[in-house]
């Protein structure tokens, strides 16, 4: 069902790699609602994912752009307001990626020159796609700006390594824009803390779907899935959140706000439950 | 504008006083989404306020109750999912009165009596009508409750008095029963952190008009009209928003993340510079 | 090890029952450290506990007072004050009862007379205790108050009921007071958020012990024992910690700001083992 | 007054300039409690500052580092463990500049590099000292480890530029690495939010004593000083506070969970008054 909400409208939507990207399923929402959109990534994901497709059932283009690198981000917002005739309304930053991760270095034992590209890539992206945008004048008064985190900004998780850092320098970069291009244009930042979510990036994670069955257990309303973060983010790019900005919202199934839900705590009272099974039986064994 | 974002929804509204209240711009604007809505207030509110004129634009009825009275609001859902042919699918919370503030009790010498009044109307209130609702399964699921809070509860205002403790309350029972209700019901429970708003209520508190200018000149986007959050409340009714619950979501132009704006702190200069030109004049004067 | 962090410092201890009680700990260990106190609980608890034996071991008296009763917290602060010959400089509120988790009422089912008992029992008394103090000018300038409270003010547990929203009001009077206190006579007022505690309250609520080991896990130190507790608040109730106010305080081996550690994830993951395993065995036998 | 509170313990402190600086107060402290300690600072800090004075004091050495070096790192570690016989029980890390602020390059045209520079020096470092002293095996078990923060990288303040991004990703390496040396060593690692401090770096920042006077006004226990900070500094640094970690903890006289004081509305209404009567005089001369 569609509603409009953001007809007339003109964004620019960064990550989409395929149809479980979250920036995919924003991609195609936002179009529902009547949205123009100019789609880009780098050339390295737009040739190992499907962006095209989504391209061709938005009816618009893909404009490939490193977003670490200015000179190629000045000519994406150069080319996408000209492809839509029009400044942006909305923007929607969709990208992380740590090197260190990767390389299988662990937090205790990163690589500095990594650690600078996880940052880079991950969170300095986002100043600089905004200070370009500002620079250029390229978003409408009352514009809306989006970033995808993830609660790991405010709560360690294992293995989640440096891309934690990046997180929270992402979030403290949307407050600090925020403020300045608030007073200035009335546009709006916030950063969008999702569920964990089974993207090709996701699935990478060794021991992901244990963690998300976890967050399922504990959140009330279980995980937020991508299709949902696409509903919620267009109420951020719509005008009807024009003074919510500088703001870090979960969207996550409840789940920041839960201590120990019931389901989770049957789950590892089972774990325990079974440790201790096994330590009766290899002690039976060994008698 | 109108997106029939609540196309078909029934819903329960507590608190419009009069055309300046928040629950009153809610309403409006639930109806114009298509929504079909019960108002209720207190007798006293009813008969002071111009309820009556909201319900014949909204066509609906109201019907009175005492939210902290336990079989009045049994009966109020009960004729109300009558009036409208099926149980609520939102509930709005606008309720918050402090007679130790009326009294003129400072916070250093609070009547604990009207303490426990305070809490009940405020805070206590939004349980009850959740216990109720859910004992008589009045709403459906996927339904989405919201109740309008203050960032008081976080930081402390001079002034706010016992008001600050109920908020804190209120976003407590938010959340305990976000997580009941939705685990059982996908019912989701949230708070609307909003900027101080011009409503009757608040026009009452003294300094309250200065306290606003600072706040709108430490907000990038400025304060948020009553208008601006009737707004944001329909998005949060609307099923774009299903996954988000148990959370306090600030509504304020950006004030909750601020330290310090430009604008505001040239004010604060401008009185401390004042402040040393009194003081020279009547250094001179006392010579 | 004594610091003589107390050296002539005088202070009024509510809430200890027995030795497991965090109350008595830090009893023993603000006497360790040179300070003289008056202990207090209600009459019950005197009765059913061992506080006799360690008000023999700290020198001193217990003055029985029920801390939701205005005259009797009067009578403890003139008859405290007096036996200590002088004013207090600090006073730890150790006191927390949920009569509707007593009488197995579940949030969804509460009684409202018992909740109102619950609040006033668990946060109001420590606005009375302040106001108290602050009429009859019971407490010395740059003295230090603390009350004991739990991550649920923050995340739903499940089972913890209203004592979370207790928790949550008792947070925001330790603000609320904290401003007036502070500006005032530089009193800080501040609450700590302990681990989950083994103490005799603790050890009635049902899978307290596996709740235990999930934070015990998750925390990269482990949980705070109760005797840590105390060495932490002797150093609030000091000198060295004079700025410090209106402030929650995480003492809990750093589990507040953890996601999801390695050691809770194995034992997670382990349950979900099990549930297959029996599963299999279950589909076996059905053949 | 000392208390004996880091008899036999060892530290290392970065970031003394002169007698102004918090780490030189900190300094002084932790010797008075009976700590030996091994000073740190980059060449062009030393030469500029007095830390020579401040180690003659201290009976001890200064080791120049750049603290964004690796090997520079590793030699201070090594030489600062032989130095004193032992390895590190804290570690304080007081550093942070921004060249952005610096070459005067605000928030919406910020250099990149410097950027890298603002994020590698003030919390890049951070990290770096962690992963050196935990390969080399240089921080005893239960040490403690400080940082020192700002709410900035909570709320924005104009003119706080990209150190407020800096101070955010700082807080996150500060719980990142404590859930690693927690777990591993029981190391413990927090950030301390200080108010603001007139510093030698603080005095350099434009309006900085004007906001200073309303963090004053604003906190009902007014500004923590550089002095107050180092007591603070010491109880963290002691065994009383084993079981706190991966916390940013506020020391700042209550500021930040202020939302408006008397005080500091006082002299914004007389700002706003000041307006009016300029107004009224410019109204009238031009008549």
């Amino acid at each position: 069902m569609a509603y409009n909400l953001l007809k007339g409208k003109r964004g620019l939507i960064f990550g989409a790699l395929n149809d479980k990207s979250i920036a995919w399923k924003i991609a195609e929402k936002v179009c529902e609602e009547g949205a123009n959109i100019v789609l880009t990534n780098t050339p390295v994901s737009i040739r190992m994912g499907e962006i095209d497709r989504l391209a061709e059932k938005c009816g618009t283009i893909v404009i490939p752009a490193d977003a670490t690198d200015v000179e190629e981000l000045e000519n994406l917002v150069e080319k996408g307001r000209a492809h839509l005739n029009g400044n942006f309304d909305f923007v929607l930053h969709s990208i992380g990626m740590s090197p260190n991760v990767r390389k299988g270095r662990t937090y205790d034992d990163l690589d500095y020159g990594l650690l600078s590209k996880t940052l880079d890539i991950s969170a300095i992206s986002f100043h600089k796609i905004l200070q370009i945008c500002r620079k250029l004048d390229a978003i409408n008064r009352w514009g809306s700006v989006v970033a995808l985190s993830y609660v790991a900004a405010q709560r360690t998780l294992y293995g989640y390594n440096d891309m934690a850092d990046a997180k929270a320098l992402l979030e403290s970069i949307a407050r600090s824009f925020g403020y300045i291009y608030g007073r200035e244009k009335n546009i709006r930042i916030n950063t969008v803390s999702q569920s964990p979510t089974m993207t090709t990036a996701g699935s990478g994670i060794m021991g992901f779907d244990n963690l998300m069955d976890f967050t399922d257990r504990m959140s009330p309303l279980g995980n937020a899935t991508a299709e949902e973060c696409a509903d919620y983010v267009i109420t951020l790019f719509s005008d009807l959140t024009r003074k919510i900005t500088m703001q870090n919202l979960y969207h996550d199934g409840g789940y920041s706000s839960m201590g120990m839900s019931f389901r989770a705590m049957k789950i590892y009272n089972e774990g325990l439950e079974y440790r201790d099974v096994k330590n009766d039986k290899s002690k039976v064994e060994k008698q």
